[in-house]
């Protein structure tokens, strides 16, 4: 009944081409222009960051999807360059970047959505994706999802990708997925970057719908560092070359399908968070309300003496206490607890000090569970995070030249 | 006039002795127990941590305060154990330390204040510090004030103190203070601890007054790492041996004196930081409030992008403006602006990144003054921080013992 997460990526789905290429933004010569095309007009959604100081692909992209009432044909996206903070130039560089593509592909500028990461404030070489474009449309290509998810890569230790397989009635409907972020990552919106395919038929209204549904316990449960980046984009489209029409009634089991890939893409950005050596999953129970266990949850993800004991191996459970009690949500210390793994170090408000060599043993892994329970309510959360590295550091205080 | 903040401490102000002693809580044997006594009762006001998790000094310090109507005679304080979520046993631990002093000193236990800094969840050993305190008693000096300051030290790398002279009318008055922290600063009420005393007479509200106006500014305006302890408070005993009275009429004067002292103490704290090599100043303007101004000013001085970017030497000037976008107050990138010491780099939505070699040689000093404008209003605020290294990340990734 449920859909199955395994190897895939944006062109599983049928329908969908793509390329990635160079285009000369990274000095390294490293892929970074990536075209997603489908082969028909699809139903477009997207969720964008809540960051005020949005870049001009986020801009344009929103300005597209309103104009083109939700179709897109194809999306272009650079790395190398954010193309944020750069004015009346970058809106123009954005606006090019679509057009171009537009004039390859052979559809309205609205049905094309742009984005793009990496340093903000920085001039995008608009002449040199226009060069580059048009070996970008001849290299599209249904086996080439792999080479997109790499060309949107900035300081990612590896590529995202994901798929499913989803059982509607008797046939078959498939969602893939790429995505990109590794540093300045806390979604109040979306993450970064990720783009979503499905050959599912889906109403526009639906299709917004799902991915909001989606992104909420998957990119938006995901910390790095707290931060909120001016380009976050969550794209999907949805070409119905699969043959099947989502509505109501089949509509759980796809948002479950695209739920299941959009957490693959959100844990592979944790997991390759800038510094990062584990995988941290935040508990939290015993909350007045669901968004005071997010808030609280947010809070100890984004602790950076939570996620240095981590990464130390430290089981300094009082850490994650003060954190609780600071993260302005009900938090009754007398009914408290934290439990590490399997073993609890604080329950009631009693130290159980005495297992933290248990604790610290278990913490010597790559995938840490962490459960705080607040003692205030019945209301839980989870959110992900990844530990604090002298790397991390390292990575982001060198200068950018 | 105004205040000259000098060399000095606790008991520079008249009628106050202290003492710093080994009590063995600190495996090293450094000082870790510190003593203030004034000769006279002193008018008494503290400001404590918001945190819920609040530690037994803590609570115990209040009840104190309350119990003898804002009077103390003393205040006790250890390091090397936070005596913070550790119940029951944590609270007789609390309440003993302050008998025992109250014994030694001859006055009502009330009038003993506690506090502790240190590790979170562990035990307070009680039996040491008693044992101890006779020997804290007989070392009472009033040129003890820096063994004081040393006592109250956990993983700062030098002592805090602070004090000035006051003139008011043609007598003077005098403030002094000490103060601990380098990790877990980010005071939401006070900061770590502080205890500040004074020579002047002040009658209990008006001191309160003082005291919540002098912090706001200093204590209040700094950070870290984020992070609100279970156990920061800030006390000040004013015993009124100049024989001077602080009324409405020289109360500016007084708030000016002790806010300097404050302010001395509280940067202290931010150069001696975890891991800190820069003292960075946090200006925003522009804002639609002081409170939103205090809020982006706080969001900036927070952000791990920023404060590695700092410690990296690398004007990234985007990673503020972003910050300032994701701040959740007003906030206008068409007419937002970054200023790096003396370069501009970012005015009215148009990048100026051509001096950034200019910007990066200012960023190779020690004091580092970052002024942001939201281009959304009339008002300002300010917020020292430091910058994050990885030696930050080494201190709190060790495992405790």
């Amino acid at each position: 009944m449920s859909a199955t997460v395994g190897i895939g990526g944006v062109t599983t789905p049928e329908g969908f081409r793509a390329s990635g290429t160079s285009a000369g933004i990274k000095a390294s010569r490293n892929l970074d222009l990536a075209l997603l095309v489908s082969d028909t007009p699809a139903i477009a959604a997207a969720v964008f960051t809540t960051n005020k100081a949005q870049a001009a692909p986020v801009v344009i992209s929103r300005e597209h999807l309103s104009a083109s009432g939700g179709v897109a044909r194809a999306i272009v996206v650079n790395s190398g360059c954010a193309n944020a903070c750069t004015g009346e130039d970058g809106m123009r560089a954005a606006r090019d970047m679509a057009a171009e593509t537009a004039r390859l592909v052979g559809c309205s500028v609205a049905e094309v959505l742009v984005a793009s990461t990496g340093v903000i404030g920085v001039a995008l070489p608009s002449e040199k994706i226009r060069t580059a474009l048009p070996a970008a449309f001849r290299s599209l290509s249904a086996d080439q999802g792999s080479a997109a998810a790499r060309a949107i890569m900035t300081t990612d230790p590896f590529p995202k990708e994901a798929a499913a397989e989803v059982p509607i009635g008797n046939r078959t409907i498939r969602i893939g997925g790429m995505a990109k972020g590794s540093g300045m990552i806390e979604p109040m919106m979306a993450t970064m970057l990720a783009f979503i395919t499905t050959d599912a038929a889906v109403p526009q209204p639906l299709l917004v719908r799902a991915l909001r549904h989606a992104v909420d316990d998957s990119f938006n449960a995901i910390t790095v560092d707290g931060e909120c980046s001016t380009n976050d984009c969550v794209m999907l489209l949805a070409n119905g070359a699969a043959g099947v029409s989502i509505d109501v009634g089949n509509y759980d089991a796809f948002v479950d399908g695209l739920r299941a890939v959009c957490r693959e893409l959100a844990l592979g950005i944790v997991r390759g968070g800038e510094g990062a050596t584990k995988l941290v999953t935040v508990n939290v129970t015993g909350a007045a309300s669901s968004e005071e266990a997010r808030r609280a949850a947010k809070a100890i993800a984004n602790s950076l003496l939570v996620k240095t004991a981590i990464h130390g191996g430290d089981p300094n459970w009082g850490r994650l206490i003060a954190v609780a009690g600071r993260a302005n949500v009900a938090f009754d210390l007398s009914k408290a607890g934290v439990t590490i793994g399997q073993t609890t170090l604080f329950k009631n408000g009693r130290p159980y000090d005495e297992a933290a060599p248990e604790a610290a043993e278990y913490l010597k892994g790559t995938d840490i569970v962490l459960a705080v329970d607040l003692g205030a309510g019945p209301a839980s959360s989870t959110v992900w995070t990844c530990d604090l590295s002298a790397e991390y550091v390292r990575i982001n205080a060198e200068y950018r030249t």
